[in-house]
């Protein structure tokens, strides 16, 4: 990337009136230099079947490219036209809640092959027809695609064929399934029932499983159509999303990141998140260093919110705010979704940096500084790079098998992903993610690994001889559980791990009322344990803390084990925000990692990597709303924003909502 | 109406055991001297496909009329024969829930020309018969008439069809309804979806609308019936509802009563409410004052709790206060739903006058001195006149927008109509109803606009030329904000009225720990906001509240404008209800209607007219259970319940729970 | 029975890998000398229609046979194989929520010819396979059988048919059911409706009756099918289960037990219950009694938890606490469900004796003990006798009466039946269930009689017969409400029993801030009234309680009275458990049934019975985590876990969670 992009979804096709050129006059005045088109506009394009009209997306483009503003041009399938649906319903996704209604997007069968035909024709006659426009600089494959739940007698065929693919025979299945249970058993191909009623995790995390390879398979193949007519110096990328729990939480149920972004040129992303009193940054970090990880480098911030929901719209200086903590995380480009508010439909409350009236606001007035300095250090700020020594490691697999098998107060897989995360968040520790199928993990000296339910023996032993090798390993409570197939494993839990861990457990409970005790726990504190124990004997292992409780006190609740050249520490609970963060705390420093970052603390969040020209780039966020002064520990060097010089040893001013970006030589 | 009618629904059929003698004594004891009929029981007038059997009509009718009781027959259609279904299935609506099953009431699609033909002829059958028996009032076509979300391919079809009609061409449909969005846009009319499953709030709003119209067809078509067989001084009546909450709570969502009652000759109502320590009548004003104004006159209460739920079963005293509220806001006739408790089924516990036992009880005994007083003072009190100078302004329009983008806690329009209405009821300020098709607004010194979220742009100058020439209005937040076809408007907000209102705003705010200050707030105090708040910035118009809040500090809650010769009151969020009075107060006052009821607040209740002989009526309420003795400030006269006389500058006692009547010369 | 069983249900299907050897091992040393197999696994043995495979049977027979464990085998009918519903959709149940899908167990319609033939030749099949084998002690038809809902056409028309053979004609149903409400009249046998979407709660409440006689008809079938080869000696069972509300809660909503355990030879069950700190024992008992009742005899618990749900796992001591729990109310086997924790599918965290690791665990540790003292004591503690003087009367048809019906706050009737059960056996009064057919009540002392709701006369009259020959009745709200029908009576309330009781009412309510006053209620006390409140006028009966409240205060809550030779207390309300406790303490002592028990009080737990030595034997449990010394007031005699002997007016301490077990002579 040359430089940083700043833009916003344009859609011309809602405007309520011509207003293109009031439009690019105002983005041009925000320092607005990309819009995305395109993607959510079939309709439009492709008024009847074959029937095609390209004109807004030619007039955009023309305009966009007189005002010096780049274009990424969207495939327009993952809304379809209703002239489609009349024509052939079965485009419809059959889903376990039944048959499809017309209407909102993303309600097709992606295995349809007259979705298919359609997507193909569309794809291939606007991307041709773009794809030598001067103002066009990439392409985005459909939008926030999923398999969205499609389940339909087809699907069902091709899963039964992809089961006998992938584990041979009914045999293998039925045991490696544990299909005798209440009858299952399957011992013809032919009676290999729908999976919708299923009951058995394991089948159903296993048809999960299928659906995300569907997802890749669709994509991949956009990619390759996309790539025939792909210019010199153009992009393709892809908008991924979030487990969506009003914002953008966690990992993605419905689609395997890394997998599915393999045949991309680069990767991007949608990130929305609390806003106002409720903004901690943690989202943007999340979702960037998920994204960031996908591909190892730079990624686009293909949406994310300007004014939004009521409870959204940020208070001033937050705009600024979000807009640099994308940067920090190493996006090179940060978009609204969207740039005007839609007056009609089913968004109308999801406000972009225009409100509905079209004219400047205060939000569009502050977004106009960002462009300003976006393009002033641009130079400085793009292409930031980062060598993390922290990584987490995720699991789609771990993720829906915990779908199957709810902890007892209902809490899900990223529940405990965020609990860690967020608590890294805070202490200021950078780090990757990484999938059950890295294998380079010598590249960290610690790996924090939250709720590995269901994983490949592999993986589990990859993570024994890292921590052999001199790495650290953190594990949660029911890490090494289950195999691939969501098997419970027979050896002692955690299985597979159990030597590394130096401890092993029989019984789990649901701690009602239960806290912790120990060397981890200060005098006079108790704090609370929820969601989960698991009841440790410890073997070689140090005990960190062991359970205040009645019945369970003799058992240890964290442990800490050498192991070769490293050391591993459990989880086997999960404990209140603060103890997660003494136990992580403990493993960066045995890890070597604590560095002077770690003496800043959230609200105070800092982020760092070098820039092109070789200079580290240190963000310093106050995610509060008072006004913070904090000691400048690093190198003298320059505030960018304001470009006052900044010497070691000084105290540095963040205003209420603030940020500063400090430029040091290396 | 000749006097007072005070009655019972009464279903013969039901009876466990021949009881009509029995009935009709202990009706005759307790003053009853209408009862309503026929109308739930089709299947026992017509137990075959064109047999019909009539006999427990006639018998009831000869037994009422040698009792001196009269009759309002209804037509029996909004509950279907076993065998119609059977015959024909097609008769249930199919909804977006699938198809109908048999069971309950008002589960047919009525535009469905089979159940029409049945429906039509049973009507005739029984009209027919029945019209020249001296026992018969009236009539009652059908019963809480509503759509019943039909929404089959018929009605789709029909839809398409009336859209067409209306908007002339899809390009017209495609631009106002935003079809653009999301890829929805319609090219051709084959193609126009079933809107089942739309997501777009404009096209839904729409087909709501096309709905409640289905109702004023189907009404218009069973009035028009009924008036071919209408002897001279009998009526056609209707038995609207409201939205149900467990009770009558506001604006009915599926009808639009100002246009469906117009081909009746009086306007009738059921009215439930919270009762035992929840009883605060507001729900009989407010029921009563907007069946009143939808044929500016006196009305009939069809139905009202007897004993009802285990909740609602009347305190001693609620019974006869019950009554008299009805009347006191125009009522001709209160009615039982029903005389005797039904012993099967599915209403058992909503009980009537009578318990299962069929004998006497203290809600029937105190129902005796209902009657002899309504006998007794019909003279005085039946065809009481009110002509108020206040009005609320509401819209099903308004409703249904509201209810694809509710506010952000979920509240929804008639939550936002409640709030403003029972401020003014306990003010003791008297209102009509109007719609936003009222043209003659110059009858009103205030108008009161509640959640106007869509509404065509006449009625909006309308209400800005009623300012200017010294009306006043009082508008809450999100009135203006988009057109009669739920397209948000593009002008600055609150748009069209925002010269009048002398305010404008960009952004608004989901509050959260907001409160408000400023003139209208008393030292001390921080009443808080909820549900919405628009940030204003005032023009022309004076400040009443700003918002207490550390970001959102600068801007206005509450503004007063003056407007031509008249003022505009804006309430930009929802406050607390004593602001809310306080607001509302405020504008009562500067519209000149500041009178001597206002000395009074709930839980004194005073409602007033005059009566035939031209004599003022107002009667006195006391909603508590505590007895309360009030200032008489009126001039003297005659308390009607008591025969006493009363003087100006006495008190005037109220029994827990209790009423007075004080009729004096103008 | 010969001994007591201490037992597991067994998956030799689903263990991962071979185990047969160490698991009978395992057993062994657990002291297991009872196993169930086989109810489960239909495709396993029957693995495509007509294919049979009985291996795993033959070979869990042949080695629990040479190790000397006893087998149940039970009929695998209710999960079916895929192959049936791939060949035959049409065994699966069509319920109200629409066609069945395949996956769960217990998903099959039970009236479905073509399931039944399968069912048929697999049970003839297997028994006829195992019945000689010398390790099978009896059978278990089906398993927790139910009617599943089934509700499709061909239930529909048996319903039909059904009515006529009932009912004779329409006319007495039209009237019986009160169908002319809401136009549901029935005129001809063709227009019956489905009663799927029925709203008649006499319909409804008639259709769940018949669909409970549908599984009478089912496991009778069964019954006779295994009766054909069993052998002498041998035993049919059923396993039985409850209501479910996480646990074993009231009475089965969906089969008459009583009716249901006719063809069996003796009554199994399983219960399930909360444990840890929520550990009462009340479920043991309530579970226990009911079915000891059901054949008047000892029974089976086929199923209980051995460490099962996270939040179940037992404390240190309560397995054994348990064990014997299930003894003392006349249990002859206890049987966890199951041996070893599942690895797959759905019932994982349901965890059995054996953790997933198959090794030992504390849990199963514990267990080794409780199946040495069994097979130690067994001589002494098999086959107790009870004879109580006490006696719960419950009733299938009142439950579903209140199902249609529930009370204001949603309570519904086993709400009732446990508030009243729980007290007694809080009280240590031990009792039988009963049902509204019995009527040898002469066995009784005193009948408790929680919300009889729907009754025939013939019922209520035995009631009134047995208290004036000197029996003591309690009766709850709504006793005597309806009949059979769901018809209310139109007597005065409470019908029949009005008399007997000594009161009537008209009116009911939902209390909102009752409370009690009166001779029953201590000085300074107000206990909360919840739920139901009739508001009682005394006739002949002693008020034991008013209700304390403005407007309700005149009327009685609780009264007793002298009827006859006997007393009748009626219960008006709930009231909060310790004023129930006194009401049922006072019935207890009018019946002349106060004892040395009664002395005692809950967390102190005593039953008893006679052995077949004919000493009695006492238990004593104390159901918390505090050791508890208790004064022993009864003759000398041995404790036999301890081997001590225990002389009166000594103490016996028992620890946490701990139990004694007292033999004296008679």
């Amino acid at each position: 990337m040359k430089q940083l992009l700043y833009g916003v979804a344009y859609y011309d096709e809602y405007m309520p009136y011509e207003r293109l050129d009031e439009d690019i006059r105002m983005m041009k005045e925000a320092g607005i230099n990309v819009v995305r088109i395109a993607e959510s506009t079939w309709s439009t394009h492709e008024p009847q079947n074959g029937v095609f009209d390209f004109s807004s997306v030619d007039r955009v483009l023309d305009a966009m490219h007189a005002a010096g503003i780049h274009v990424i041009v969207g495939t327009p399938t993952y809304a379809v036209p209703t002239w489609m649906v009349k024509e052939h319903p079965d485009v419809l996704a059959v889903t376990p809640r039944g048959p499809g209604k017309y209407g909102a997007r993303q309600i097709m069968d992606i295995t349809n092959p007259t979705y298919l035909f359609f997507a193909e024709r569309i794809i291939r006659k606007l991307i041709s027809r773009v794809a030598k426009h001067p103002a066009v600089i990439g392409y985005q494959t459909d939008n926030e695609t999923k398999h969205y739940d499609t389940a339909g007698a087809n699907v069902q065929l091709k899963f039964v064929k992809y089961m006998r693919d992938t584990y041979g025979s009914l045999d293998v299945i039925n045991k490696r399934f544990g299909l005798d249970y209440w009858s299952n058993r399957i011992n013809s191909w032919e009676d290999f029932p729908s999976v919708v009623g299923t009951i058995n995790g394991s089948l159903g995390a296993e048809f999960a499983k299928f659906q995300r390879l569907l997802v890749n398979e669709f994509l991949a193949w956009q990619v390759a159509l996309v790539n025939e007519y792909k210019q010199p110096g153009q992009f393709v990328t892809q908008n991924f999303d979030f487990e969506w729990r009003g914002y953008s939480f966690g990992v993605q149920p419905s689609v395997d990141h890394f997998a599915a972004a393999a045949p991309f040129d680069i990767a991007g992303v949608d990130i929305y998140h609390p806003s106002q009193d409720k903004l901690t940054g943690a989202e943007i970090a999340f979702g960037g260093d998920m994204t960031r990880s996908l591909k190892h480098g730079n990624y686009l911030v293909l949406e994310t919110q300007a004014q939004a929901f009521p409870d959204w719209t940020p208070f001033p200086g937050q705009l600024r705010q979000l807009a640099f903590s994308h940067l920090a995380s190493g996006a090179n480009m940060v978009a609204y979704w969207h740039w005007h508010s839609i007056h009609n439909s089913f968004e109308t409350y999801w406000k972009g940096l225009l409100s509905h009236d079209l004219g400047p606001n205060p939000v569009y007035n502050e977004a106009k500084t960002v462009g300003a300095d976006f393009q002033r250090l641009s130079p400085e700020l793009v292409n930031l790079r980062k060598t993390n020594k922290a990584a987490v490691l995720v699991s789609n697999e771990a993720l829906t098998a915990m779908e199957w098998f709810k902890l007892p107060d209902g809490k899900l897989y990223n529940d405990v992903v965020r609990a860690v995360y967020d608590e890294l968040y805070k202490l200021n520790v950078e780090c990757d993610f990484i999938s059950p199928l890295t294998t380079d993990l010598e590249r960290y000296n610690l790996i924090v690994v939250p709720a590995l339910y269901a994983a490949p023996e592999e993986c589990l032993l990859r993570l024994n001889d890292f921590a052999q090798a001199g790495g650290h390993v953190v594990y949660t409570f029911k890490s090494g559980f289950a195999d691939e197939t969501v098997q419970v494993r027979q050896s002692l839990q955690p299985a597979i791990i159990q030597e590394a861990c130096g401890v092993s457990y029989h019984l789990f409970i649901a701690p009602d009322a239960v806290s912790l005790r120990g060397p981890l726990v200060a005098e006079g504190e108790a704090p609370a344990v929820s969601s989960w124990m698991e009841l440790l004997t410890p073997d070689t292992a140090e005990v960190l803390a062991r359970y205040e409780h009645k019945q369970w006190g003799e058992y240890a609740a964290i442990t800490r084990n050498r192991y070769g050249a490293g050391t591993v520490t459990y989880i086997g609970c999960l404990p209140d925000a603060g103890t997660m963060r003494k136990v992580l705390a403990g493993a960066v420093q045995e890890a070597g990692l604590w560095g002077s970052e770690q003496e800043y603390a959230f609200p105070i969040i800092v982020r760092a990597g070098i820039n092109e020209a070789g200079k580290r780039i240190r963000y310093f966020f106050n995610y509060s709303g008072d006004e913070q002064n904090i000691a400048y520990g690093y190198e003298d060097g320059a505030e960018l924003l304001s470009g006052a010089s900044v010497r070691s040893g000084y105290s540095l001013k963040l205003a209420a909502w603030g940020v500063a970006i400090v430029a040091t030589q290396l």
